[in-house]
């Protein structure tokens, strides 16, 4: 018998530094930023199925973004080195959607998600997600079989 | 007498020549500089009312950016201008959400939203909207008193 | 009978509206941002020659950079409007270099460099110039036969 | 008795995780973000004087950029950690001049320096170094008094 058990997705969370560039004439983070932060915390969440984000695009597939959501508490700071979570909040077979939050000294900061696709990188048309990454996938979104 | 007329809210378009540097290795513009691209629109429909965005924060208030949503259709592409479509979509007194479509001979590539907060600039602190852009933005939002 | 005569390489210039996300929290222009609006001017410059660069690029050509200098002056500020000049400095067979100028209301904030070399998209080496571009290069550096 | 001895510069190395945003459509990192880079190699430097250069900044002075130089010779990647190293090449009273070093699995990406000037903040005048930073960067800059 198979069935699927209820669980937790894997939340995985990363430090970045702020840098100064990063920051505007408010004096805090401009707010496109946010969306690089969030990269770089799925491209870390990924990395803990077995296959980083740059081999799963040598083999032919990409995640595309085609939606984006962000909401904004308070600003980070050049000096301050923030913590951005990332879990995958949704899976199908098609597409995915990833959750966000970024803190900075236990504050939150912002909160987001981006929907992805996954798109076959020669014909730039949607496909179905790469056979060897579902169960990978599967379990960061915290589904097991057993 | 006064009254409301209902109207359409005055929609600015703007053209943005993508950048080099805008792309990323997909071949497309990354998805962050859509925000960025708002902004510009935002900014030159601000423009509009007589005081451009530079000198509202001059007199101490900031349109703080609070949340975005942004809806990702097709890729722009280096060699592409782009039209960046831009709207005051609600307006109340501390709070305002603009609205915006991209696009490239004439093919709608993305669509979004931003929310914002009026802040005044010293203290940081949530404000009503500048008494002396009250107007401005009516008419910016559509709305008359006759 | 051919021979080269001594002529003023083209100098061409653009405008570019300062973006919020450019500045810094010094309240200026982030000093990284100008390698990307030098590419923006060299682009237009290119273009003159009636390919432009990413047609280069689709015929299979790059014109990778390999080296920049920048000069900072004075900083450009959210509300400017810079003019970049950008002229062709030194044509080889193998490498160029560009020149570039950028000022604010006459003012002169920035000049710098950048060094190119040609290099075969497929193969990743370095290469001659395309012969198609050699003349319209030529043109652009100041050169003619006769 | 007091003289200077010779010595070394603190060299100081800093690992950056390669960023998708940071890429171009040539598939390698765009070559502004090797200033970007740079900042984050010489903030990681100053912080060793126990000074962070956020707090130098509040304390009321700015280490500004007044010229760069930048020499590429390969490309990074997305998927690529690079260490980037970073030391004080020249210290003057006035000015200061850092130099940097960009690697990929021991293989040379680029190099480069970069000028500053010490400035007030507050009226934007160049500045001698503030007094307190005087020792902590000449022992940054290899010289020692005895």
């Amino acid at each position: 018998m198979s069935f699927l058990t209820s669980a937790q997705p894997t939340r995985h969370e990363i430090e970045v530094e702020v840098r100064y560039a990063e920051t505007d004439q408010m004096g805090v983070v401009h707010h496109s930023n946010y969306l690089v932060w969030f990269e770089l915390a799925r491209t870390a969440l990924c990395r803990l199925t077995g296959v980083p984000y740059h081999e799963i695009e040598q083999r032919g597939s990409w995640l595309m973004v085609t939606g984006a959501r962000l909401s904004y508490r308070g600003g980070a700071r050049y000096g301050d080195t923030v913590r951005v979570a990332c879990w995958l909040a949704v899976l199908k077979s098609r597409t995915l959607e990833f959750a966000y939050e970024v803190r900075a000294e236990g504050s939150l900061l912002a909160t987001g998600t981006t929907e992805h696709v996954w798109v076959d990188a020669a014909s730039r048309r949607p496909r179905r997600i790469p056979e060897e990454l579902r169960e990978p996938f599967e379990r960061l979104a915290g589904r097991s079989s057993a």
